[in-house]
């Protein structure tokens, strides 16, 4: 009941906030921006000292040495934070512009604007680049925010957050327009979730444990964002030298990340010929296969693959492969296992290509090239708050735009209906 | 147990059909809605026999006269569902268009397009023409379709389904791509609610009981639509005549719908000019008034308004009344309790205008005009599935292209990253 009551008072003042910054012009919002980078590099041993002790304390805890780094900071990485902000600054406010603007036959004017959401709820786990990158995104986009970081680098967070609140409000931000959850209690997410008409989006970052957690108890909408089982299909007509060159670099380049390869699947036809040496290759950069029982006919030293394993995301050196009769048997497989994240084809058939990408059901689907390009900078957006892997609202990787929704604005001179 | 399983597969038999019919050109499906429009005229004794069934059992329950009508099917009736088939027909196609084509330095070719969501949820109440509208406008959008329409119509709903299934299959539209879920069991909405991966989104039609229903069970995205708590707030630099017309026409005109005004706010420079008129007028249109304390001293023959009415959508003859001292005093009310539906100022002041505009957090805002216009018809889209009061995806009516999501299609020649 507290916790309730405690969260759903700081969701207010981030509301009171919004409808404040809602006001704030573009150029108040890029001076704090750039205020907010000089604090935190000018203000970094406060950071590091946080930091230590988070550190020590996940040691003391016995977490796992890929997690403590993922949580550490150092004066490199708080210049990378900093230098994220200056970025932020130099995008294109997305709010503001206009993209209907008709008038009715009976006079009325109606214009529809692009604006921001109001509160941007963020539900995050360990990294705390995070903090910073959610913090200037919503800014930019005029957007107060309600941060919920991992338990892991609370104080860090709690330091980052204290850093970039002073930093905006010393230079006419609305006070709250960063508004951090520090209650660490898991029901903190639930109380969150359920504070429709205070909160007016909510994006979870992280594993698919605490998606499906965010989806399950939500009544404020969701961007369900970043699980990603992505399938590469080599095709009859592909060409093989590409296909394991694409096929390592999903796979290996960046095991960890959600648009990584999980499932290869293979046209029967070609099969013979590519899995030995894709299983030699993969077997060198310690990659463990899990085949189905045709590829294990080819290549006996892959582990059997089961049922589970085709809708796994790994996030790991594991791939599970799969013989496919047809280029339907592979979008079939594709649509029933995949997380319609990003998906591609190897073939030089334009008409195979054709086929593939009308009928997978994904954000992203690929021709001839690697799965890992499904990225805000990749893709020329200039930032990324997440990649949505649903189909409602934006869809694939999510830049300012994604942060805004629309208004109409009607003027007339007292038409009635 | 049974009542999950069933609606699944019927949800998974619609996903089928939503995968063929991605790939069906704009003709054959023109074709299918005026061969749509020509069987619902032809078979409408058929339809005429079901209705009667159906309102005879609903007469027999004791359902009040008006829900009766809501219900009741005519040859008229079906005449002008048949017509929104043909025009639907006539509308552009929102799929296939391309709304971004790069190249990236790389190399790689990066388009957005428009496609279909796949499978739409609708779950509505008792008037059979919603049937026939979201059946028309998710196949002119390329999507699959599961209704659940209420208990009341359910035999006319269930000949409805027939015909327009058996008319749309006959030109080559995927069976089961209209599929109509006859359990009447409060749980199959639950079920239906949370079937991820099978059914894209969930447009809930109806009253604020069905809507929240829907949001606090839903796994599956939800588009919120159609409840209104709309304001008019006028302005002490209003014309007052106008107010008075735009005020009436917003109460009186359709007040069972969710863009009639609920709440009168009014400056306390014009309200003892303004109040009175009204009042006297209303009370001519047998509307009742519930006026708060300022009000009552200068209209004492209205009712105390007590804490609920603010945030009550009467969707009948009554109507709440609020003197305020301010602008400020007006859209802080309006944000308080307004369902982010429409409201409107009226008001000769530009400045007055645009603050109104820029600070009233709502789909639609409205400078001296009804909000009665807040309507895809009204606003040119020539169709609406309904009319959103979310931010997420869809805001204000939603016309063909809110049933529309986007994909990337990237080609590469071996990229990697």
């Amino acid at each position: 009941m507290l916790i309730k009551e405690h969260i759903a008072e700081q969701a207010k003042m981030a509301k009171t906030a919004a409808l404040k910054l809602a006001t704030i012009s573009t150029k108040i919002k890029n001076v704090a921006l750039l205020k907010m980078a000089e604090e935190l590099v000018k203000r970094q041993d406060e950071i590091l000292a946080e930091n230590e002790l988070d550190i020590k304390a996940a040691r003391e805890k016995g977490t796992r040495e890929s997690m403590i780094d993922r949580l550490t900071l150092t004066p490199e990485r708080i210049e990378s934070m900093a230098e994220g902000l200056r970025q932020t600054e130099k995008l294109p406010d997305p709010t503001g512009g206009e993209d209907m603007n008709v008038t009715r036959p009976n006079g009325l004017k109606i214009r529809r604007i692009r604006v921001p959401f109001g509160v941007i709820g963020i539900i995050y786990e360990s990294r705390p680049n995070v903090t910073v990158d959610a913090a200037a995104l919503c800014l930019k986009s005029g957007n107060a925010c309600v941060l919920r970081g991992g338990s892991d680098a609370i104080r860090t967070n709690k330091k980052l957050v204290e850093i970039l609140s002073a930093a905006a409000i010393s230079v006419g931000i609305p006070e709250h327009t960063i508004e951090f959850i520090d209650i660490m209690d898991r029901d903190a997410i639930v109380a969150m979730c359920r504070l429709r008409k205070l909160i007016d989006v909510i994006i979870p970052r992280g594993g698919a444990g605490l998606i499906t957690r965010v989806v399950e108890h939500s009544t404020v909408p969701v961007i369900e964002t970043g699980t990603g089982v992505c399938h590469i299909y080599v095709d009859k007509a592909a060409d093989l030298e590409q296909a394991l060159k694409i096929s390592i670099n999903a796979k290996t380049s960046r095991p960890s990340v959600c648009n990584a390869m999980e499932t290869l699947l293979v046209h029967k036809d070609v099969a013979e010929k590519f899995l030995p040496e894709m299983t030699k290759t993969m077997t060198e950069k310690k990659v463990e296969l899990r085949g189905d029982e045709k590829s294990r006919k080819i290549c006996p030293e892959m582990l059997p693959a089961t049922e589970e394993d085709w809708s796994t995301e790994y996030n790991d050196l594991i791939l599970s492969v799969k013989v496919v009769d047809s280029l339907e048997e592979a979008t079939e497989h594709i649509n029933k296992y995949n997380t319609q994240h990003s998906d591609a084809i190897i073939t030089k058939d334009p008409v195979a290509a054709e086929k593939f990408q009308t009928e997978v059901d994904s954000a992203t689907v690929y021709v001839n090239a690697s799965t890992r390009f499904t990225d805000g900078f990749e893709f020329g957006f200039g930032a990324e708050i997440g990649i949505s892997t649903q189909k409602l609202h934006a869809r694939g990787p999510m830049g300012l735009e994604a942060l805004t929704t629309m208004k109409y604005l009607v003027e007339g001179d007292g038409q009635i209906r």
